[in-house]
């Protein structure tokens, strides 16, 4: 029926990592666009892509590396991790969130290779400390081999207003460092979140998600059913000429929700969900605010990503200078400026 | 087994309105709080809070007024709307988005007076011709007889950037202005819009649904079961002692999904919604923007939503002063400038 693919020959893996590459980052305009999003730019000037990196730090971790992107970037995705086998490059034919992109990754490696542990980790995080993320992954294997889905979850280093928080519960049983999730909240005002860490047993919701694949479509058949059906469709056609008839078909059916909302937030509050808590010197690239957290300032007090030309500050505090490469960059009279300039495009 | 209350002993009804009186309306800060939000302010200065006239236009058309809202404000509901059997007003112990909160009324309409039709109409929208409304609601009825959910969609009068569109499809057998709905489309960029507009046969989704209880309720028994079982088992409960007790325990599992994502837009993909298009005069009162568009500039070219007093313009075009009664407001050397004044709190 199938094509022989090298995903055929190759041996059933036991941990997939599923990168989900599919935002397009219009906090970061103009460096990210539509055309160009952020996991696809070598945003903070260190020789490699935000995909890239994510892939490094998950290869040595995994048997294999399944991306998800939207069709209109998957040659450029294979172009910039060749080592990635390209049967493991899934194209969605348009954004339907997360729980989708995931969903799909989860059908198609069930159906190619039987039932596996998958990790889901987005393509838009730095992460400073890879041995700590290698045993936070490792537990939370360890712990999704008993039926939970798993994140992990970052200790916080601040009150951060731009994270969901986890409430953590009891220490699971076994393995040591994994905890039942009491809650996942939404996004706090200042004041909760002061008061969170101040009680402590918060985490920070990565969005980084370990489940066995038959777990996860498990939830999926019970609480969005339709959208279980549609991906496992998918997934059967997958490898087969029927794929691109079956994705017109079935894709557009499939409800949008996030994988937050769908899976993680419900089924903590029935009691099937761990959290592996981690300090990872972790970093969502969201903003611009983020970039100049994860970058250094210059002996000027500049913080400058991807430029190298002169930076004049007149009474400028802290001023961050984004892209642009050699040219001369003037700030005057505004503290906390950011300026973001491209070939075409120039943001104050 | 129930209380008997005053529901109980009126006739069953056939066309139910329900009202979602959630919004905090961040985006109207400071006049609206998480303590005051807007559909229970004046905040078109016209006597008339946005929740009082939605009620003021919707009981002439519907046996009953049924109005979902959160715990907190529902005694300020009940003070605004004192026509509505206090036994409508249903309290959600917190927010989880608008298909918990139009299912729950669904289950609770369905379980006290058995199947029905109902239509489900935003608390914070201002519609100018009350005439056109009813007509189209007519319609949407007679369309959802046949199993449709009917959805009345907004003649687009601009290329506006902040409303999802429908793409109209063709007509229905009947009634006379049902069409088919080809598709819902996520908020376009501008260029899009402009080209939809062009071409002609889209319409703003408003979030206005009409349907049979059993028809939603069973669409959301296939793509939703835990949520639909959720409210289903809230309904059986509320008007007995059990309401609190069931409540605690399934609220927090009920799915977060908006009703565009867990029905109208797979639902229509798979072709079961209908939709009416009409000219209302219809705003959503989202931000300061539209309070500008439905409220006139007098003859200073000035627009006043809520504020009496002198307004002093100075190279100033086209100043919006919201609230602040009688006291002085200057605006210099801005154009288009927004000045929100209460108590305690001035937005400029």
């Amino acid at each position: 029926m199938g094509y022989v693919t090298d995903s055929d020959l190759a041996p059933a893996p036991r941990f997939v990592a599923v990168i989900p590459a599919g935002g397009v980052g219009s906090r970061l305009w103009p460096l990210s666009r539509p055309d160009r999003p952020k996991f696809l730019i070598d945003l903070l000037g260190r020789g490699a892509t935000l995909l890239q990196e994510t892939v490094s730090r998950l290869a040595p971790l995994s048997d294999r590396v399944v991306i998800v992107t939207g069709a209109r970037h998957r040659a450029a995705v294979l172009d910039q991790v060749p080592g990635v086998d390209p049967a493991d490059v899934l194209a969605e034919p348009s954004p339907r969130d997360s729980m989708a992109a995931i969903a799909l990754a989860a059908a198609v490696v069930e159906h190619r290779w039987g039932p596996a542990i998958m990790g889901s980790f987005a393509a838009d995080q730095t992460i400073a400390d890879d041995d700590a993320f290698a045993a936070a992954v490792a537990t939370a294997i360890s712990a999704a081999e008993s039926g939970d889905i798993v994140t992990i979850g970052i200790e916080p280093t601040q009150p951060s207003t731009a994270y969901g928080y986890i409430e953590v519960g009891e220490p699971l049983a076994s393995p040591v460092g994994a905890y039942r999730v009491a809650a996942f909240t939404e996004k706090p005002d200042a004041a909760t979140a002061t008061d969170m860490l101040a009680r402590g047993g918060f985490a920070w919701n990565a969005g980084m998600f370990v489940a066995q694949t038959s777990v996860l479509l498990g939830h999926l058949d019970r609480r969005q059913p339709t959208l279980a059906a549609g991906v496992r469709d998918i997934a059967r056609a997958w490898d087969t000429p029927e794929r691109e008839e079956t994705l017109a078909r079935v894709w557009p059916t499939l409800t949008r929700i996030s994988i937050d909302h769908a899976l993680a937030e419900p089924v903590a509050a029935e009691g099937g969900v761990a959290v592996v808590p981690a300090s990872l010197g972790w970093y969502d690239v969201g903003d611009f605010a983020t970039l100049a957290d994860v970058s250094e300032p210059d002996d000027q007090g500049v913080i400058r990503v991807a430029h190298d030309g002169p930076i004049i500050a007149v009474d400028a505090e802290r001023p961050v200078v984004v892209g642009g490469a050699g040219r001369t960059v003037a700030v005057v009279g505004f503290d906390d400026a950011v300026v973001a300039v491209t070939d075409d495009a120039i943001l104050v």
